[in-house]
């Protein structure tokens, strides 16, 4: 007889993974290599080594070491908030009146109220290890840059964040709680750097963008002794380290003998996606298994679902590499949508590849939907979710809604990767019914996309 | 062998109460009885019933049943965020390098961010099950009215909160989350209210008080068809439900053979504190085991330590009940504050009885020194805590660097009661150094203690 199921799976710290999965080890069709944005060829360790620390490089570089053991001192700082819960909503089944099973990874019981900090706290002991003084990192809606403050202060590292002018004006808590940790917090653009300084001369008055933040974070890393530059999700190292979701999520499952039909997530950069979906992708491409795979993204920055498969830059400032991606050209600017984290132009090149390949889907979901779906389940579930984490409840709530239609009873996994607590203007919009729902159009697309390098 | 403590202990679902735990019944000298403010005797259910729900009632008149079922739908929506893991504070004691081995009972897992929830969803229920239609209550920082208004959105109740303007206007963000949740809120005073209009009209342009929102809540319940009044602290019934935190804590401590020596609370009107020692307290009450129980309030509002053990109102309009508790007279306003939560002038009369009996402790820390340990433990402990909870957390601190420069291995038991996302104006504050610590003198106590009724 099946055991009976909890509200709340924990695993016992006894059971929490010990290594972290490398998903690219098992791909048939690698991604392609980052790009030296000044030869165009492939970036080597010694192109990436004044960037980022050494042993990220390795990780970046790496595709065909299946595990990497995850340190002991980083495992000692995933006890304080891991293993984070695997949750069966009974009540959303109930309230919804579906027979689908639904499940969801909870990822914001922690301060940083998302599942940025898995990654973060890697970057920070690997910058420790070195013996560097300090990181740098750029931050939008300021989940990742919290994140990295947490770390940085539990590994007594400087932590010096760029962050978008507009959201630093906008969201001053978010920022305090950054302080709170002992980081310093910089509006960008800024007069510290050549970059800041130029772009405030041909553009006085600009609230800032992600990419110029990226360009004045880098330029500070490799301008400054004892520094490097961390970024909080596309690169593959964030994917490896993140793949901690999935492996919890994987175990929790199978400790019940629960076989996951549909597994969802919400992709930006896919920092989230990537970590949840590792090892069920890595069963379905060795053959072990099938799963269908969605990747759900707003309509308003839709870069699996109507961008390109090609090269482009990461960053706006086209100081970065480029990578191989879905990419709705380095130039776009998304409308101002509240789920500031899904507002990237490109995907990881391991999702980018995984999707050109047919191994997943990807849907797009406009915002007031989004909200409903939030606040639906907030009411229900008692999470208040952040609008990023929403993108997956509204297609969950979908695809459990067309069971109820055909009767299957189908299991639906999906993640909840934060929490909306510093997102209340965004909620209030939506309660005052004042929020709008811009998609892009083939024109504005088109035009973005002709940029491509 | 003694198990090996894991950092979070997790209770499994099986193992939650299933009954809450009536202190009173174990008190010899039982806490004095309300009286109503016409009469000024004894409040007979008859008196209570138009106010509160009649199982509430019950509840709060029976000081001899020591235990009380918890009905199966709220165990149910408990088991969304409960059990709440009891943590060992590895990285707290190391850091502070004492002898000490340090627990916390963290209650800020859940959208309202604090254990206000555990009373707020059992006063729901039981309005629910009388066929009520809605209920009533004041928010001051706003946390007991997120927990009600998640409470009734589960249980398909109105919720009607009057909030203090001053923290309307103050902190939109809660205000926000509890709308999201359907609740209606209402800046007090307010001109939907008698008591409301007569305040406005003699103090216009008045930020309003706890007080004030007392009051209305209770007219609008009491002249409102299908209403009552709900309160999320200083009451038996609260401190019943409550003791959830100290059942589930005292089950944990069991589990894995562990005696408290010392245990630490933050106190307000007592709702925490009450039920973290609940067990405890029964033990020590029945002879059965021993422990230091500290209640810490804020210097600024010294009930305990500075206060009368005398009848007082519950509330600044003298509509509500009389109570024997310690206080500083229901005129007494509280030097402006971070710790909305602890901003009371009068005390749980259960608490004050057990300290009038020289049962517990009570200490007062001013508002700098709170902060400092918040920031401290925010950044080793990883979860960024209420400026109530701080509280505890600096008596902790205190207790364990005592124990280093002693040698003594005590075992110290605290709760946390909440997070401290929707306090970040406070926090500032204290990173810029811009925080004052008034505590009230002797002569401005006098005052007014001299009006007690």
């Amino acid at each position: 007889m099946a055991k009976e199921i909890p509200y709340k799976i924990y695993l016992d710290e006894s059971e929490m993974p010990t290594a972290w999965y490398n998903l690219r080890a098992d791909m048939k069709n690698k991604p392609a290599p980052l790009l030296n944005p000044a030869t165009r060829q492939p970036c080597t360790a010694a192109d990436l080594a004044p960037v980022f620390c050494e042993e990220l490089v390795k990780q970046e570089l790496d595709d065909t070491t299946p595990y990497f053991e995850i340190p002991q001192e980083i495992r000692d700082f995933y006890k304080m908030y891991r293993p984070s819960p695997l949750v069966r909503a009974y009540c959303l089944e109930k309230k919804l009146g579906t027979p689908a099973k639904i499940y969801y990874k909870f990822e914001g019981n922690n301060t940083s109220g998302s599942h940025k900090l898995n990654s973060a706290i890697a970057q920070a002991y690997y910058a420790k290890q070195q013996g560097l003084k300090g990181v740098t990192t750029e931050t939008g809606a300021g989940q990742w840059g919290t994140a990295l403050s947490m770390a940085c202060s539990y590994f007594d590292l400087d932590c010096k964040v760029y962050m978008v002018k507009v959201s630093y004006e906008q969201k001053p808590f978010r920022r305090e709680v950054m302080r709170t940790y002992g980081a310093s917090v910089t509006p960008s653009p800024s007069t510290e750097t050549a970059v800041g300084r130029k772009i405030l001369e041909e553009h006085p008055g600009t609230t800032g963008s992600l990419g110029c933040a990226i360009s004045e974070a880098v330029e500070k890393a490799t301008t400054t002794e004892g520094y490097r530059y961390v970024l909080g999700s596309v690169l593959n190292q964030v994917l490896l380290h993140q793949s901690v979701i999935g492996l919890e999520t994987k175990a929790a499952l199978d400790k019940y003998g629960v076989k996951a039909d549909i597994i969802i997530g919400c992709a930006g950069g896919g920092s989230n996606l990537g970590g949840l979906i590792a090892p069920f992708m890595g069963e379905k491409l060795r053959g072990e298994a099938d799963y269908r795979i969605i990747a759900v993204e707003p309509a308003s920055c839709p870069s699996l679902t109507r961008g390109k498969f090609a090269y482009d830059f990461c960053d706006t400032g086209k100081v970065c590499p480029l990578a191989k991606m879905y990419t709705l050209g380095c130039d776009f600017i998304p409308a101002p949508n509240h789920a500031g984290g899904l507002r990237y132009h490109g995907m990881s090149s391991t999702l980018s590849q995984l999707y050109a390949d047919g191994l997943m889907e990807a849907t797009s979901v406009t915002q007031t939907k989004v909200f409903e779906a939030a606040e639906y389940f907030a009411r229900v579930e008692g999470i208040l979710p952040a609008p990023e984490s929403s993108h997956a409840i509204r297609v969950a709530i979908d695809e459990a809604l067309k069971c109820k239609e055909t009767g299957e009873e189908k299991t639906i996994v999906f993640g909840l990767t934060g929490t909306g607590y510093f997102d209340m203007v965004a909620y209030e919009k939506y309660n005052d019914g004042k929020m709008n729902d811009y998609i892009p159009t083939d024109e504005e697309l088109a035009e973005s996309l002709k940029k491509l390098p």
